[in-house]
């Protein structure tokens, strides 16, 4: 693996464990047996290391909302999506857990967030069209705006909710995969009440999302 | 009004206009014309002003959510209760922009927001079940306990959602009552597919919530 690579893999291992306010750039390079000048050969700043993950990130959920409207999707289809989504929220936990920090310590990484929020949302609503077309859900065009707003909104303020509230349980530093399904959860009860046909079942019968 | 009651007062203005982050001990000072030293002798720091603040949001929130259980509730009612809240939120809106920072900078405020947080939803939930019962909404136990943490975790991050995304444009330093007004909305489409009788009508003509 090439030394940036380690550098990032080792930064969102630690991120995630332990919260992005706690690790500096010491600690990273401590953990790879690396010393700082070196780390800062290849990142300027913990910022950078930041925003290249959260590049990373951005991509895979790209990779996974690419979406052929004119091509027949499947309840199956949508549970895909879930468990992708799902999973990539779970490798990047610590994106969500501090997001409005991070946000706030870095306009370009603000900049860059917006314009993926906007796109993922945009991609989302579309999806919905495709199942609307296909019957596998039942709403109006207000109802669906309203709806993927919602399922945005509590699939990226989840970490914070159970941090701030505790209403689950006091939240460790690390998030639990149990947690981040209850979230899951959630959303399936967002669009519970317009699923029409086959979909009913399939999200009776839904099976834990990390497979 | 006491000297108290005018720090708090301005200092309320002053964080709603221009985010608490911005807003230091000495601005506060300034714009009431007063010495830094009058204002510290009657709160030591800018935390205690917020807790005082936070305080006097718990209460009013929590004398809105004391219902009668045993009362007949009609869908004007709920409709009392929305508007209560949106108002109690529009007033203490700083408190909703930057409640994770707030949150982190204060482990007594976390605890108390905690102990309020699992006190506002148990108390949301038991409004639901007599809404149940009076046959204004329709929904199983499991389709409640969904939902009233969705209504939560929408409310709460509402603010947070318009500046971390801009879906509805750049968000200004201050929220506009229309931005809070776009939130309401988005928490009655999650109540809307439980909806029965009146309350169907009743949220078609829903008027804007500041009267």
């Amino acid at each position: 693996m090439k030394t940036r690579d380690r550098i990032l893999f080792a930064s969102l291992r630690l991120f995630n464990e332990q919260s992005e306010r706690s690790v500096t750039t010491n600690h990273i390079a401590a953990d790879l047996g690396m010393s700082p000048g070196n780390l800062y050969y290849h990142f300027r700043n913990k910022e950078a290391i930041i925003y290249e993950l959260f590049l990373r990130y951005e991509q895979r959920t790209r990779d996974f909302l690419q979406v052929d409207t004119t091509a027949s999707l499947t309840w199956e289809d949508i549970l895909a999506y879930f468990r992708s989504i799902a999973g990539n929220i779970w490798e990047y936990r610590f994106l969500h857990r501090d997001m409005e920090q991070l946000l706030n310590n870095d306009a370009a990484l603000l900049q860059r967030y917006r314009t993926f929020a906007q796109e993922v949302i945009r991609s989302g609503r579309q999806i919905m069209t495709v199942m609307t077309r296909q019957g596998l859900i039942a709403a109006s065009d207000a109802e669906l705006d309203a709806l993927i707003i919602n399922i945005w909104v509590i699939t990226t303020s989840w970490a914070p909710f159970l941090h701030s509230t505790a209403v689950f349980g006091e939240l460790d530093t690390d998030l639990s995969q149990e947690m981040i399904q209850r979230g899951i959860h959630q959303v399936m009860y967002l669009l519970k009440p317009y699923l029409r046909g086959d979909a009913v079942q399939a999200l009776q019968s839904l099976p834990p999302l990390y497979a």
